[in-house]
């Protein structure tokens, strides 16, 4: 059975194991907790040299990192990946452009916000406030007129975005100026087999 | 003809470059240089609303955008890019820790130096040269006995690591303590059809 390495609280880890439960394929999980620095110890750092959650270990003990790399392994050859070269190239776009912006600029500022730490790094989540919101501005125009990221159906690309996005306000974000991505968030809850992130 | 957007000094725009390149593919390059904002105005916003360089136009009109996803468009179906599932995905890690790690912390840092940024941001550049290294440290450590990346050839997981990873002494990284990081650098280097970052 595949091994889920990680917390569910864990934005990057909920989002593979959204899709895990989306795609039906069977799980365990393993806690290690990146807030005690679990993700640091040697045990962890054998398995994942790149220290970071989560992890997927397959049944040959090959374990797979980057939460963005896993969802492209679950997902190739089903709808949820690209079906053609050009839609895979729209959806990895939509993904590096997730881990560049949405989770630098969006993810690290609630997490700040909601460990206390928001005082002692004003001036970092002034920046970020200001780039996660053209990051957002930029998500806004590209779903107008769509229902969703990439060829008008659910794929990864949407589930890596909403991660983040939809819990963006909690980092003092403000989602008012958006409709499409409000819509479009709804939209994505109203999946098949889609559950809430942990703790958000 | 693949029309070309971006300046050849950009790592990221020399990555795709360096691609076609080696790909043999015929292109033609556009100059839209970020240095002086050319990235954001309204008749590249048009064609990339992602703002960024570089970008790739495709004979009907489509535009690519993110150079990872580009070098993923372009090296499919080619030895350069995974030949299995597993290949895929490892690929995809080495390209999604490049822009989460390299990118974000060497290339910025060589940026800020080269333009005499370095002392106005002394504090993001120590924490950037801390995190750096980490992330040099990990490529020093997969690379104990392999000629290359993953699966044992080059691929454009190299292509990408080693744009940003073979200049990071010129934003004050020190590579002398990783020889396999400069071994394998020296055997890109001598991939067919491989020409220089400009400028570096």
């Amino acid at each position: 059975m595949l091994r889920l390495y990680g917390i569910p609280t864990s934005g990057n880890c909920y989002k593979v194991e959204l899709l895990l439960r989306q795609l039906g394929i069977p799980y365990e999980t393993v806690e290690v907790n990146s807030r005690t620095g679990e993700n640091r110890r040697p045990e962890y750092l054998a398995k994942n040299p790149l220290g970071q959650i989560p992890a997927l270990e397959l049944e040959d003990g090959t374990v797979l990192a980057e939460s963005a790399a896993i969802l492209v392994y679950l997902a190739e050859d089903t709808p949820l990946y690209g079906q053609t070269r050009l839609e895979r190239a729209e959806i990895l776009k939509w993904l590096f452009f997730e881990q560049t912006r949405i989770a630098r600029y969006i993810a690290t500022t609630r997490f700040l916000v909601r460990t206390g730490q928001a005082e002692a790094n004003a001036e970092l989540i002034a920046q970020n406030l200001k780039l996660g919101t053209e990051a957002l501005e930029i998500m806004e125009g590209h779903l107008k007129g769509k229902e969703f990221f990439v060829g008008n159906r659910y794929t990864i690309a949407d589930l890596a975005l909403f991660t983040y996005t939809h819990v963006a306000e909690q980092g003092g974000f403000d989602l008012k100026p958006f409709p499409n991505i409000r819509a479009w968030c709804e939209r994505v809850k109203a999946t098949e087999r889609f559950f809430p992130l942990p703790g958000a």
